[in-house]
């Protein structure tokens, strides 16, 4: 076993495993299935080309309600000199008869005459006229042959190509195959996946948690996947870390699966086995692919019990919920679109900026995610959270940045192409928010999705929000810095970061700060004094943060300095970090909003009011982006559920602080 | 009832459905499940907002395989003068413990340090020395605070807003989820659909059809609609044209839907008693859309059996195929987005420049299909069958272009917004041929899908391929166009029609033309002489068509003159289509291939062997997109499948004709 991973580039990765599958004769569709044309064949993927089995329509249809005719006898008929067609086959030859759409067209006639184009003239002891049977039919206007008709053939004629081998069912397609006389569809088997979620620490979804659990839930975001790629998925129960247990399960789902997936324990851990199971139990192909997050992955391929010639590829999944959901999209998806004949998904690529410089490990692929906003027409990029085991930068993600290998990471400002998530028009809908965070922006964020917005934060503090305003890299800001002179808000601020640009500050809401502290205040924390107590441990907020700035006012005003503060060097981007730090005992206390103790069930301290405003250039302002977050400032049931929150003023909510900059 | 329908405007008629939806209180959500979180959640729509019930990690949690310490006890430690750590609580006071990655930090410890920068040091007695329970570490680098090290709260923090109500599950989604301590989703009900398909003349998939009878399809299109949008269809079987009957089974359906979609007899015609049934059992609202294809919409709202209060909508939904499936996307998928919470669909828009002139109706909005391609770095779109009865072109279409009401059409040339019914990738990589008709060409389309291409073929003749290359509208053009003067094939016409372009000519088959009769060749017919006779129906190809250029040349050789041709002026534009009307009886002959008489059945009077050759722009020949083009006409598979066809000579496949035009 080995201590170590080599990782080994992504292509040469994909190669060994292709390579191996095409030795065990699984590098193309596993099967044909024949089912019924019906609705659930809809997303099935087609493993044979269909050709038109009948033509459509297959006979001469009329396309109107109307009369059917020879068309030879109308010619010379004009508004003064109408041809009469004899309607009654016991009055004679049989000229016109009355069709309603779709009808056959009879033997004897090429054309149809729509109903409102004639005159019927109904037989004398007619009690109730019916315009469909009258005796004869006067017209007066010639008809040309096969006008009004659908000829036999006129949507597809028997034996043409209706669809390619390979091509994913829509509606229409079922409806096309159908009408050109199919009853079934040959379709690709479904691949079925095994997903074994391994681990001594795993706790089943529902079941409570102590310390040291871990919630599993990567098998229901794989079998999510491999189930919207066109497989079917089966979670197998969480087996514990035993090396031999694990080795039975796997060859138990080897026995019926074309896949395994082996969650976690992918590593070198002491309780990493999936190497080992591999090994045991078949051929290791690869472990450690130079790829960010996931690079602990496994290829390999295991014996089918019972079918000593056949092999069934595994997946050895590293078990960081970022990694996890990254290893479906890099391996499991193409892997699943050979087996099924169709193409690779491809995800619609944006070029984007980038919002800031990042850095890049040149040894791997890095996949980053990144947010994506239009601001002034330019499309940009904001990285999210980079580490593997933060899931809630994947539901953020509005798509990913791919730096490859021997890039070590792009300056602000590069042009980079994003592989989207989401649907461009849900980008285009998205208002990017950046600066200081509240909790009202939360709510604020629900209020918006009601009124179709999408609204996308980025925490960087009140005076980094103000900078990206700068920078055009932002619709609005959110703000509270205190004017260190004057102890007023932001307008000051404003001014000097944003001198040429035309904005509207608006009030959002009143809010308190204080110290958060732990239930019941152990410590006896009542007040910035106190942070200088070698017993007290302090989480402070990062620096530009307008936290920050009331923090060290203060501690000016009192001639604190910040050396005396016992964690004054570790800073949090918000104010429930904050507040989870204290809850969790990293910290005894912090500084920050009433709101935030309250959600962790702390106390809190309160020691200053301050002013939160939104900073909007006057251009984004006046968009139809946003005017629906003005409809939600003015909105009372907005103000109500901002009130219910703890220490909120919404008074001056939505009214217009200041214009400030040139016209 | 009226004959005549009065059409009213699209938004008008929407305005009247919202306000009586409203007035019934069926304008938003119907109503909320709760499900549990596993992978059969993913598609569902929120409720309500999912805001973090648990931190996560919900406690600090090592980051690393590795050591926990207390930061303090290594500062100080360098490569020189190293800091050694216990590990053994028996020996002393414990300083280091090990942590696999993702075991909770211990209380006394504030940092992590991998395991492969720390010396074990093991005890002396160790037989089977473990480095993961040394009796001492040795570190060399002093270690900050928190390093390796994923606080509580990381990912999410509790009571944070992690999924706003109205959001579309995703599997990453139902990962967070779990992750912050949700067992289960609160999403909206789904909508119930009920789809009744009525008519005396339908018949059931997969029944023997007669002259007359339709093959009942559109409830399958319409029940995938309605399940890919977030619904549950249930079909009904097909109701005969029985007022009473249709009646009893809407109103059955009205007790347990919220939706009903009666498909056809929404029209005037003499059976369509769809409005009758709506002013029966409710209000009528609607009779008539100004929408094209589609105008003949039913809006109405129906009582609920047993619940007089109670109204469910109904739409009537218009009997041609094209028409149907054009119901669904305006009508039935913005209602179940505004049930299911969500927005909504958007298609992608692509701007395109219209290939060909076109027509429009302008009293109506008017729902063009499109096949859509990047030629030569533009977005070209090109029309369409306009039939409402043409299910394959809505298969074909790559997306639609509205005309609106008041456009009385569009030139060529004009730019176009494209709503896409494909993924812009998959547009990337089509081929967008043109010009004269081949069976191989279906073929070749199958080879093609094989190796990620799509073939798009528009079918105007062998001169109007050449023409639209010359345009710079397609790819490549097929073409079997005789010289008049020196017998040869197509060089002299791409010299005269493309002089500028600098194009390939590839042999694509040698193939013969004759005369497609009727089995058994009642008529006799044997030489073009025979088309003069009286008793005889000639079915001809369109002006421009390299089998018409084929039938003039040699009438005139013969010195027979067009007007003495009984059917002359009928034009079709493939060779099936030439087929379809003999095998139908609509003529007694057609020049065409021998392929096209085989698919039909019908016999082949054998006259002449030609070339057809693919006409190509050295531009595309040369570009990434058409290399597999190449290889396919390289393949035996592929000349194999073409000689299985009848009339086929394989031998020149894929040889160069002669390249032309400048440098």
């Amino acid at each position: 076993m080995a201590v170590y991973l080599r990782d080994i580039p992504l292509p040469e990765a994909q190669a060994y495993f292709e390579q191996a599958l095409k030795a065990a004769g699984r590098w193309g569709t596993l099967g044909v299935e024949e089912i019924l044309l019906d609705e659930q064949a809809a997303g099935r993927v087609l493993a044979e080309p269909v050709w038109a089995a009948l033509s459509s329509p297959h006979y001469h249809a009329s396309a109107m309600d109307g009369f059917a005719l020879r068309a030879v006898e109308t010619s010379g008929a004009q508004p003064g000199s109408p041809v009469v067609l004899n309607c009654d086959a016991q009055a004679g030859v049989l000229q016109a008869a009355y069709v309603d759409t779709g009808d056959p067209l009879p033997g004897w006639a090429d054309a149809v005459i729509p109903i409102e184009n004639v005159e019927p003239l109904l037989a004398a002891n007619s009690m109730a006229p019916d315009p469909r049977r009258p005796a004869a039919i006067r017209i007066r206007a010639a008809v040309t042959p096969w006008s009004h008709v659908r000829p036999m053939g006129e949507d597809m004629v028997a034996t043409q190509l209706v669809l390619p081998a390979g091509h994913t069912l829509r509606p229409v397609d079922l409806g096309a195959m159908a009408a050109c006389g199919h009853s079934t569809a040959r379709v690709a088997r479904r691949p079925r996946v095994a997903i074994l979620p391994t681990g001594s620490e795993l706790v089943t979804v529902g079941k409570p948690v102590q310390a040291g659990d871990i919630i599993e839930y990567n098998s229901i975001v794989l079998a999510g996947q491999v189930q919207g790629w066109g497989g079917l998925a089966r979670r197998w129960p969480i087996v514990v870390d035993d090396f031999d247990l694990i080795c039975q399960q796997v060859a138990e789902a080897a026995g019926e699966h074309d896949l395994i997936l082996l969650n976690a324990g992918s590593s070198a851990g002491s309780e990493d086995f999936s190497s080992r199971v591999v090994e045991k139990l078949g051929q290791l192909l690869v472990h450690g692919v130079a790829i960010r997050p996931g690079h602990p992955v496994i290829l390999g391929m295991i014996r089918r019990p019972g079918a000593a010639d056949e092999a069934v590829p595994i997946i050895g999944v590293p078990g960081y919920p970022v990694s996890t959901a990254l290893t479906g999209e890099i391996f499991v998806e193409p892997l699943l679109a050979r087996w099924l004949g169709r193409p690779a998904g491809e995800p619609v690529v944006l070029d984007a900026k980038l919002t800031r410089k990042v850095t890049s490990p040149p040894g791997d692929d890095d996949y980053m995610r990144v947010a994506v906003g239009y601001v002034g027409g330019q499309a940009l990029a904001a990285p999210l959270a980079r580490g593997a085991g933060v899931i809630s930068s994947l539901v953020r993600a509005d798509g990913i940045v791919i730096m490859p290998r021997g890039s070590q990471g792009l300056p602000a400002g590069a042009g980079v192409q994003v592989r989207l998530y989401r649907h461009p028009a849900e980008i285009g809908r998205t208002i990017f928010a950046i600066g200081s965070h509240d909790m009202t922006l939360d709510v604020l964020a629900q209020f918006l999705s009601e009124r179709q917005r999408r609204f996308s934060s980025a925490n960087v503090g009140s005076l980094g929000g103000l900078t990206a305003l700068r920078r055009g890299e932002a619709h609005l800001a959110g703000s509270h810095l205190l004017d260190l002179e004057t102890g007023a808000y932001n307008l000051s601020y404003v001014r000097q970061y944003l001198p040429d640009v035309r904005v509207k500050v608006v009030a959002l809401v009143g809010r308190q700060q204080g110290l958060l502290v732990r239930q019941g205040n152990p410590k006896g924390i009542h007040s910035l004094e106190d942070l200088a107590r070698s017993d007290v441990r302090y989480v402070n907020r990062q620096r530009g943060a307008g936290t920050r700035v009331l923090l060290d006012y203060h501690l000016g005003l009192m001639g604190l300095e910040a050396e005396k503060i016992n964690g004054y060097a570790q800073e949090e981007y918000t104010h429930l970090a904050v507040a989870a730090a204290v809850a969790s005992g990293r910290a005894d206390c912090g500084l920050g909003i009433a709101a935030a103790a309250q959600a962790l069930g702390l106390d809190f301290v309160p020691l200053y009011q301050e002013r939160y405003d939104l900073v909007i250039p006057s251009e984004h302002a006046e968009s139809p982006l946003l005017a629906p977050l003005f409809e939600v400032l003015g909105s009372p049931a907005f103000k109500q559920a901002v009130k219910a929150l703890p220490g909120y003023d919404v008074e001056a909510m939505g009214s217009p602080v200041a214009e400030l900059g040139e016209a």
